[in-house]
């Protein structure tokens, strides 16, 4: 197996997975400043030109973050980070898809329709789309209705999807730190109970991958 | 076991899911048209206050698609619509997700962004979001993208994911439905395969559902 990887938020999510299992695999570096994902050597890899890809043993190339989580999680059972039965894995894949609706998503279109690097970039893959100066706009606002309902979320249980530390979790900080040192949006004062999970959650090793 | 569900394309999935696997469950109508997944009631149950929904015998609600997905695969195995081993699953979601993102995502943008009805409701959730013109055309022009790509797919492949129907044959022939039926954005008649492919997959009888 190898990771094509690179210091971006969407990839940390599988780095942060790797080093919750504890697990090493061989890293290729696809430099997304300069484009790489896009010249025919990676798209012959990945023809969605986006980063992360798993390449397996016998060649096959998965992307696609919870499709490269749940090959893994198989691979490499414990700790698990998906659930152990079909109800926990079920809720667990709720979660991490409303972190990753709510607070991904807007992180990333406050972020791609405001830099200049990201013109005509709007949107990940191999298409061009323009900036919205709009939708940058809703991706502040929309970040700061996640930063709340999280912040409601956290007040009832230890981490986002219930009492144990999850792949929920691991999409929610990479939004939170996303959002702060990409877009400037940091989590409001108010948010305690944000604040006191992110900080728990980034004394954990793998905050670092 | 019960489903919350409309007559709408995201519980679509979940309706074809359950056709394919010839299993019925009680449904309950919300009447999204009518703003029913706003009201306390529907909040109580989901507070995402999207639909569908499917609440479990121990009260247990689960809500996103493939949350909702895992859990009846899990308890009506056959026929699979996600895989039989870890890399078939995960080249499934993998393919699902794009269908998702390219497609229903692009359908989504075109039609809330457009209709009056959707007002102050661009995106899902419980939050408020204008309308922006300029996403509606987005969207328009990603379906285009969408069936260009999805048409280069099908050139050798039978079904989205490989040689089986599965999950990610919903998402897709529930987005083409979506942009056709609800913003007028036909498959055009060059994408051969796309047509093709949606003629099958229309002959089996959970494409009623």
């Amino acid at each position: 197996m190898q990771l094509y990887d690179f210091p971006a938020p969407t990839p940390r999510r599988i780095r942060m997975f790797l080093a919750e299992k504890g697990v090493e695999i061989p890293r290729v570096c696809v430099d997304i400043a300069k484009g790489e994902q896009f010249r025919p050597a990676f798209r012959a890899i990945n023809p969605s030109c986006t980063v992360p890809a798993l390449m397996l043993d016998n060649g096959t190339v998965l992307s696609e973050v919870p499709a490269i989580w749940h090959y893994l999680e198989a691979t490499y059972s414990k700790p698990t980070l998906l659930g152990g039965n079909p109800e926990e894995t079920a809720l667990i894949l709720m979660w991490e898809r409303r972190m990753e609706f709510d607070g991904y998503f807007a992180a990333a279109e406050a972020f791609r329709n405001s830099v200049p690097a990201f013109a005509c970039r709007a949107l990940t893959g191999p298409h061009e789309y323009d900036q919205i100066e709009a939708v940058a706009a809703r991706g502040r606002a929309r970040m700061l209705n996640f930063y709340a309902d999280l912040d409601a979320r956290l007040a009832t249980v230890e981490f986002v999807a219930g009492a144990a530390f999850t792949a929920a979790d691991i999409t929610a900080i990479v939004s939170v730190d996303f959002a702060q040192n990409a877009v400037g949006i940091s989590v409001p004062e108010r948010c305690e109970n944000v604040l006191r999970w992110h900080e728990r959650v980034a004394q954990r090793p793998s905050y670092q991958a």
